[in-house]
This record gives structure tokens, sequence and C-alpha cells, in this order.
């Protein structure tokens, strides 16, 4: 596909660069704060930038007409907002966590829990020590899908992107399930499938949900 | 509930033993090289003894006409056709696994392949140094769930009751499902959830499979 | 070796005769709630039993002047002080942890924490439901041989006898060092090396530590 | 310090000047494919380019009169020899492995072994799917200093950099040692020690090995 790329040379845009032109796909149109860069229009946009770039995102979608994946995190109200308006003409695909790993995590942890009756479960994270939260965002998540009260650990050690697991234990056995994100790659790779669904898709707001629904079909 | 007990002084006689007790289930018959202990009728046999008692199993049987839960193993083809020909009055349930964990790995197994795109897959065993075959057969069935040329690796060392762990490894992450066995009291909690489920079953031949898919719902 | 055992038909007292049979040493003596068996004077008394019968260990000690190995839990000050006052005598091993295993997994933390810099340290402990402390005891002496402030994750699930993780972690790799426990067994064989330490040693107070001093030299 | 770096545009070449930059070390001398950068005479060399390249760096040595950290690989006997002939004149450090993680590794390695008796060693490597050796170089070196014959089992999965376990199992208990590497940093980590180590020695061959046993004192 011939795409453009807001927020071109950020750690994002740069990942999104590589694994776009590694699979055949153009860049033909890009922004950022060295300027504009312009070969062709563009069948879909890809913003990962921030939130101050919003209105520029704003005036780029009403100008290309085309599908936009957003991934820029810090967006207010408002923002959403906006998007939710585009979205009565085009696609968007709005969304703070593009990995298809975490969603499948996710789905596995909600099985594990439909069928496992009299268990014990509990949430242990690890990630880098300039992690300044705990519990990460996405062991919550996991919290959420389970309903429960679940107790979460959290480990920060070194340099490590990012793991989860989640624990079932029995008194004869444990179950564990565990996610370990090896590098941004794969946020990337959600931004491509987000990009192929929304080109594909009737004018709607999306989520990375969605995207991953579809997608498994 | 009152059941009887055909191999109670065998190591998975006395785990159902110990569990049934502390659920508040009641041992009103047994049958081992001892001999017969007979307080009252049972509700359900239960048989985990050898190969050469199967005679007896069927007698007994014949004698209460209620439920049979069997998990001896080595029966030969002829003792398994028996079985089949008696399910046709009385419930079944024959297995020789009856880890409700498995089933749920073997589950998680099939989502997560069905759910990752691009992915290696291996599975990885470790048992402790007494078994003698390599790969295990839940390894075995793992790799017939994922209906794939999957390689295995198996580690032998010390005492391990048994741990299996499925890898998923995409070019961004890696997603690894893990089951360790504590003991053999897994085991008898499958049994008892055969107990249950064949008390309230009609006539048939049901394996442990049947008996954990109808539990879940 | 010809043995007596106090505490013979506890959990601890099983898994001693147990192993103790398995490598062909003899049972001579014991003494527990039911009563005395005597055969012959042992070589070495053992004591896992409760403080309640401390003063019966005492006279038993007095009695056949044979070396002593004491993992009875929760002596007071008192009694520690008549272990150290016979020790004047004959050789005492006490300690409230027999585990070869634990021993190692100390020294390598020592190890790995002395080799390596500019590193984020933490400790995870895994055990079963029923276990009301946290952080396990065992934590507690990882995080003495560190003399640091690390921080203990603690998870509770299932039946796990024990697992123990230390991390090592830098901003290019992790280390992890890890123990983890299988059943009781481990700590006769602690046992079953004091007791073999005893006989060979001088009268005086040892610890388990100086019984895996010597025996790994 | 003022280095000077040949292969200075390499995948190592980029990760050395990140890492000697945030440590305030400068780059005064720099060549590559490209050409040469001189801004002033360095203090120490290193060199991570191709053996194509090794005249050149003899060149350089013989001009500054300088320490050599050379981790260029695929390097000849005679260009081996050539290295053990100016090192009788400056401190060369040559290693194919520069990571401090896996010297630790190896040394926790020979301890828990030296520890442990009636145990059972086996090894685990997982590499990315595009590893084409098995087993992995670290693996073997860990069953060198092991001195015994271990089985190494190996997993292909993904994009994993590189997991290294060693496992220890008795009767009563595990124990494993592992290793992870998250990035090419932990190499240049290496080499910046190795530099601070060269920069003080006397003239001389050595390795890595020699560096880590030196600083860690």
């Amino acid at each position: 596909m011939k795409y453009g790329l807001i927020g071109r040379n950020g750690r994002m845009g740069n990942e999104i660069y590589n694994l776009f032109s590694e699979k055949g796909h153009q860049l033909v149109f890009s922004y950022d704060k060295s300027g504009e860069f312009f070969e062709e229009k563009p069948e879909i946009l890809i913003d990962f930038s921030l939130p101050e770039a919003f209105n520029k995102v704003i005036e780029y979608v009403d100008k290309f007409k085309v599908p936009l994946v957003i991934g820029t995190t810090g967006l207010d109200e408002n923002q959403i907002k906006q998007l939710h308006e585009i979205s009565q003409n085009i696609p968007v695909v709005q969304s703070y966590n593009f990995s298809i790993g975490i969603q499948v995590l996710l789905r596995l942890t909600k099985l594990a829990d439909s069928l496992l009756k009299d268990v014990d479960i509990e949430i242990l994270e690890t990630h880098h020590r300039f992690k300044k939260d705990k519990p990460s965002g996405t062991a919550k998540m996991l919290k959420d899908v389970l309903n429960k009260d679940v107790n979460i650990s959290s480990i920060r050690v070194g340099n490590v992107p990012g793991d989860h697991t989640v624990y079932f234990g029995t008194l004869g056995e444990v179950i564990t399930i565990s996610h370990r994100a090896l590098s941004r790659r794969t946020f990337a790779e959600g931004v491509l499938k987000s990009a192929e669904f929304a080109i594909k898709s009737i004018a709607g707001f999306y989520t990375f949900n969605d995207v991953f629904n579809l997608t498994i079909n």
C-alpha cells in the first residue's frame, strides 16, 4: 500500500517505516517536526506523534480523505471526540496498544479462568528499571478481563521490555500463561494489521480489539 | 456420595480416598488384595487397580448395577470391549489421564495456535530421571492438537513430577503456556469430577474429555 | 548406621525413616506419642518432634550419650541454651532448614551479587495458598546474604511446595537463579548428611551451614 | 577516555558509540568504509569491523601506538598470530564474546556443579528462528565448564536474542541458573570494561576472561 506517516522520526515511526518497507509498502507522504515530505496522495494515514500535532492530523485527514490509524497517546477527551466525528466519514482505528500477543494473552487468560475452578490466580509483571508506574497498564487489563480481586506483583530489573505472567494454581497443578515482548516491532505489526483492516472497512470508529477479531477469522 | 473403591490400597487408591473423605464422601465398599470391605451398596464404583483384577471389577458392576469410573492402565483390547458392552446398561467413564489441568492446557494451546500467525511453535517437557520414554505422552497429545510438525525437547532431571510448556514465538513476542503437576492429587480431583458426572449421566461410554466438557458448562 | 528417631510418626519422621531405610540405615530406637521402641543402643539420635518433648530428648541423650541432630522448630531460648550445654560433651547439629539446595542458592546468590555491578536485584517467592506469612523465611535469608534493600514479591497459588527466584538485571541482560522444592525428601537428605557429619565430629554446636561446608570439601 | 573506533557504522560500532557517549567518553578518531575521521590521537583503539580491514587496523596501531580492543570475528590464524606479535609492545584484548553476564553464568554453573552431588544436569538454550547452528556456542561453553556429558536442548522461536538455562535436579529439588540477553548493549558494556582494562595494563595478549577476572577484584 501507499501510506502516509505522521511522526515519521519518532521511535514508533521508525519501527513502522522499517516493517512497512520490509513488507513492500511505500511511504508517499510524511510529516514531522522537520517538515513535510509529499510524493503522492496516500491510501491511508498513520499517526504516531504527539497530541500537539493533532490539529495537523485532522487537517491532513480532511485533505486526503483516507482512513486513519492513530496510536498517539495522551489525547484529551475533546480530541477523542473529534476522532469519533471524523469516523462518520472515514474508518478510524484508535488504540493505545497494538500488540497482537497481548490480545492473545487476554483471550487465553479468559479461557483458563472460565475452565478452572477452586483456583488461585495471581499476576506477575516484569519491566525495566525506568518504568515508574506499578503495576503496568497491561497487568491492569489482565485483572479487568478476570474481573476479580487478583494480586499483582511487579518486578523492576534492568532493561526488560515487558513480561506478563498469569498464574492459575489448584491443589494439584499450576498453569501459567506468559507473554514476553521482544521489541517495539510487535507494535508495528499491529499497526500494519490495522492499516490493512482500515483500508477494507467502511467508515466507523474501531479499536485494535476489532482489528484483531476480524483478522483472526 | 457413597462410593466403592477397587484398588483401595494403591497409590491412586490412597489419593482418591483422601480427597473423597476431605470432601465428605463416604467409602462404603472396597476391594483389594487384602480382601473385601462391605458396609453398604455404593452409588458408584471406582477402579484404580490392575488388569488382573478386571474380572472382579465386572463381577462387582454386575452385582451393584451402579456407574463405573475406571482408570486402571494396561487394559487389553478385549477388556476395553467388555467395558463398551457394559456401558449399554450403565455409565462408564474410562481414561488414562484424569488431569483437569492437562485438559485446560490442550484447550489453551489450540486457542493460541488458532490466533497466532507466522509463529514458531515448540514443546518442552521436563520429567524425573526415572522416566524412560521420550517424549512424554502428554507432549505427544499437545503435538496432536496442534496437528503440525512441532519439535519436542525433553529434559530429565531429579524428581520433577511433570512440566509441559508450549512456546509460540513471533518476531516481536513470545507466548508460553505451561502446566506443572504438583502431585497425584490432581488426578484424584479428575476422578471425583468423573464420579459426579457418571452418577448424573445416562448409560454410555465416556472419556475424561467428555467429563471435562460437561462440567465446565 | 544404627539410628534413633524421636518424632518417628510425624511428617518429617516418616520422610527420614523412608530415606534412611532406602540407604540401608537401621532404626534401632524410636520414641513417639505412641510410646518407645527399643532394639539396640543407637549410634546417633535424630529429633523431629515438638518442643513439648524436649525434656524427653535430653533424657535420651543423657542415657545413650550419642550425637544429636535436632530439627524440631519452635524451641525457646532456654531449650537452645540447654542444647549448647550438652554440646560440650557431644556433637549437636541444630537447624530449622536442612535443605541442601537452599544452601546452594544462598551461595550462588552471593557470588552473582559480588560479580555484577549496576544491577537491579529482586526476589520472587511462590508458595501454596495455606502459607500465611509473607515473605517466606527463605526469601528473608536471601535478602540477608545480599545485605541490601531488595524488594521481595510473594505469590500464593494452589499447593506449590516452595519456589524462590533471585533476579539480577542490568541494561543488557538478566540472570535468574531459582530453587524449587519438590517434596520434603530434600530435608531428609539434609538430615542424613547431618547425621553422617555428627557421627564423625568432636563435641560442639553445629548448624546445617557447617555440615554443608564440610561435606562439600 | 578519548577513543578511536574502527567499524564505526556497523551494528556493534553503533552500540559502542552510544554507550561510550552516554558514559562521557569521546570519539576522536574513526575509520569505516565511508572513510576516516580524525580529531585527535586516541588513547585506545577499538575494532569491530571485518577481517578484510585487518591490515588497516594494524596500520593504525603502528601509527598511534595505543592499546587495542578487538572483537572482529572470523580472523584467520595468521591474523591472530599478528595480534600476538603486536601484543609484545602494547596491550591487546581479543575476544569473540564480550558479555559480562555469560561470564557470570559460567562461574555460577561451575559453583553449582561443585556443590551438588547425585544431581542431573541439563542445558536448555532458546534463540531466534534465524539461528542455524544447534546448539549455540554459549551452550557448548557451558558444557565445557561442566566437563561432563550433558544433554543440550535447543528451542528456535521467533526473534529471541538468546536465553540459556542450566538445570540441576536432585530427588528433592531443582536449581536453575538462567541468562537472558536483552540486546547488543551488553556486549558494548564488555567492550568498555575491556578498554578501561587495556589502558591500565602492561603490554600483553588478553581475553575477556582476563578483563572480567581483574575488574571484579
